[in-house]
C-alpha cells in the first residue's frame, strides 16, 4: 500500500488538521475533532448536517460553507460516524431553527443518525433527508434499499440554497425528499481502492474489466465486463438513468459526472461528450453540468454519472452563491 | 491500459469538446479545435495564451475565464502544441492591446511558442513569461533549464488578475516574471501514468519506492527511495523550496499542494498539514491555500508542493474575482 499518510491511525485526524488550516476562512474543527463546522453560523437558519465514513472526500466537509452545509461528522474511512458526533454537532450549530440531517442511506450511517436525532429529541427540532439515488442495485452489501452516492451533492447543494433563504424545517425536509426523488446516478469502476486500515484492495479485478453499478466503497454493482469504449458505458448507465426518471423528451437536467479520485480529468471530459450524447438520443438537456472527483473512494478509478430534473425553481436556488472549500462561486 | 476514452486518437478532441459543452458559458472552441477561448473577450484587455501537451487538466484549458487566461492551446498529451496554434488564437483574442504567452519551460514549448511570437511580429505585439519554477533539476528529459511545473496556476492567476484592470503588456510581463522568480515547487511521484499513445506505464517503479524531484510528465527527479511517512516528504520538498527561495522568518507566502491525479483528496490534506509543520519550524505562513488536482499527470499518485512568497499586492490580485472552469471565486 503506497499513500501520502504517517499512518493508518492518523490518516483521519491529520487529514482533517490539514483541511481546517486550509480553509480557516470558512470552517472550524470542534471537540476534538469530532465534527467540522461553519466558522460563522447564521442565527435563525435550519442548521443542516450531514456526514458519514470518510475517504469520499471533498464530500462532506468540502461542502461546508454558505450555501450548503452547516456541520459534517467524518468517522474514519468508510466507517459510520457515531451518534455523539451528531449530537454534538447538533448541539453546536443549532441556532434555534432546527436540524436537518442528510444522510446516505448506508445501514450504519441510517442507525447512528436515528439514534443521534431519537437522543436530541426534547431539546432539538430534528428531520432527516434519507439519499438513495444509485439505481444499480436494490439492497447492497451494507444497505437495504438503493445506496446513497454522488447524488447527495446535488441535495445537499439545493436544500443549502434554500435554508440561506430562511425556509423553514419542514419545507427543507421535503425539499430535500423531492430533490432525492429527481435524483439518479450509476457508476461504473476500473480499479479498486484501498482501505488504509485493510492494506489491499477491496476486490480484485482484471487488467481488461471493469465493474458496472459499483457502490462508493467498492460494493459489488450489476455485473463485472470487458473493459468498453467510453462511448458504450453511458448507453448502460445514462439509460439506467433515464428509464429510472422517466424522463420525458425535453426534459432539462442537471449532469454531474463524477471522477472517484484517481481518474484523470480528461477522461471525466471525454465521459461528459460521452453522456451527452445519450442525452440527446433522449431529447434531454444538460443545462447545468458539474465535472469533478467530488465523491470519491480514495484513489478508485472510475467515474458516476448523475442526472437530477432541473425545474425553474432547482436552478434558481442551485445557481445562488456558494462558498465552500470545493464549491464555490458567486461570493 | 484501462481508460474512459473510445480510441487514443480521439481522446483529446473528445475531451474538448466535452469540455466545451460542461463550461459554454464560459468557453469556446475554436477553428476546429486549435483552441479554446473565452466566449467573450474584453476590448483593450491585453490577452493571455497560454498551452502546450495535454493530460495536465484542468490546466490550461480549465484556467480560461474572467481574471486568468483568454486562451489555451492544447497539443496532444504530453505534446507541445504547434505554432499555428498559437498564431490562430492570439489572431483572434488579441483585441488590441497585445498578447501575453505564458509557456511553461519545456524545449518543444519554448520553440513552437517563439516562432509563433515572431511570425505574428508585425501584427500583435506580444511578450513572454517562462515559468520555471521546479527545483527539482537543472535540465532534465524536455528542458534546458528547470521545468515549469505546477507553479504556472499562480503566474497565470496573478497575472490574470492584473490584466483584468488593464494593465500593459509590459506591465504584465514583468510581473509575470516577477512572480515567477517568487515562485518555486517540488514533487514526489508514487506511480507512473500511461500515455494513452504509449499504452504502458512511462517509469517503472517498485511498490515500495517512490521518485523524488518527478516532472510533470514522470519525467525522473533527483533520487529514487523508499516509501517514506507523509511528514518525511515535506521536509525534502518544501525544505529545499524554502532554500531556494531564501525565505526569512515572518515571511507570508501563497502554498499549493497539488495531486497529480490519482491522489486521493484526504492524501493531499494530510500533505498539507505535513506542510505547514515544516513552514511553522521556519517561521513561514501560509495566507493562502489552496489543495486540489490543479496541473495533473493524468493518473499519476503524488503531489507536488508549490510556495509562492505574498506581498500585498499579490495577495490582492489573488483575491479579485475569477470566473473559469477549475477556479471561481467572487463572481
Amino acid at each position: 500500500m503506497k499513500k501520502l499518510i504517517n499512518s493508518v491511525d492518523s490518516v483521519l485526524s491529520e487529514s482533517l488538521l490539514g483541511f481546517a488550516a486550509a480553509h480557516a476562512d470558512i470552517v472550524t474543527l470542534a471537540r476534538g475533532l469530532q465534527f467540522v463546522r461553519r466558522r460563522t453560523l447564521t442565527p435563525g437558519k435550519v442548521a443542516l448536517i450531514s456526514g458519514g465514513g470518510s475517504g469520499h472526500e471533498p464530500l462532506h466537509t468540502g461542502f461546508i460553507g454558505h450555501g450548503m452545509l452547516d456541520a459534517a461528522c467524518p468517522g474514519q474511512v468508510f466507517t459510520s460516524p457515531t451518534p455523539d458526533q451528531m449530537m454534538a454537532a447538533a448541539g453546536e450549530v443549532d441556532t434555534g431553527a432546527g436540524v436537518l440531517f442528510i444522510v446516505k442511506n448506508y445501514s450504519g450511517d441510517m442507525m447512528n443518525f436515528h439514534l443521534a436525532a431519537e437522543m436530541l429529541g426534547r431539546e432539538h427540532a430534528t428531520a432527516t433527508v434519507v439519499v438513495n439515488d444509485d439505481v444499480a442495485v436494490e439492497n447492497s452489501t451494507y444497505t437495504t434499499g438503493r445506496r446513497g452516492v454522488a447524488g447527495t451533492l446535488l441535495v445537499e447543494r439545493i436544500v443549502g440554497a434554500a435554508a440561506e433563504r430562511g425556509e423553514s424545517l419542514a419545507d427543507l425536509k421535503a425539499l430535500g425528499d423531492a430533490v432525492t426523488k429527481s435524483t439518479a446516478s450509476m457508476a461504473v469502476a476500473l480499479t479498486s481502492c484501498i482501505v488504509p486500515a485493510a492494506g489491499s484492495p477491496t476486490f480484485e479485478i482484471g487488467a481488461d474489466e471493469m465493474e458496472i453499478g459499483v457502490g462508493i466503497h467498492g460494493e459489488p454493482g450489476r455485473r463485472r465486463v470487458k473493459m468498453a469504449g467510453a462511448d458504450d458505458i453511458p448507453a448502460e448507465l445514462a439509460g439506467a438513468i433515464l428509464r429510472d426518471l422517466s424522463l420525458q423528451r425535453g426534459q432539462e437536467v442537471f449532469l454531474l459526472v463524477n471522477g472517484f479520485g484517481g481518474t484523470p480529468v480528461m477522461e471525466l471530459y471525454v465521459m461528459v461528450n460521452a453522456v451527452n450524447k445519450v442525452l440527446a438520443g433522449a431529447g434531454v438537456k444538460a443545462v447545468r453540468t458539474l465535472t469533478g472527483s467530488y465523491v470519491t473512494s480514495m484513489e478508485m478509478a472510475g467515474c458516476s454519472i448523475t442526472v437530477c430534473t432541473a425545474d425553474a425553481a432547482m436552478l434558481e436556488l442551485w445557481d445562488t452563491p456558494i462558498h465552500t472549500a470545493a464549491l464555490r462561486w458567486g461570493m
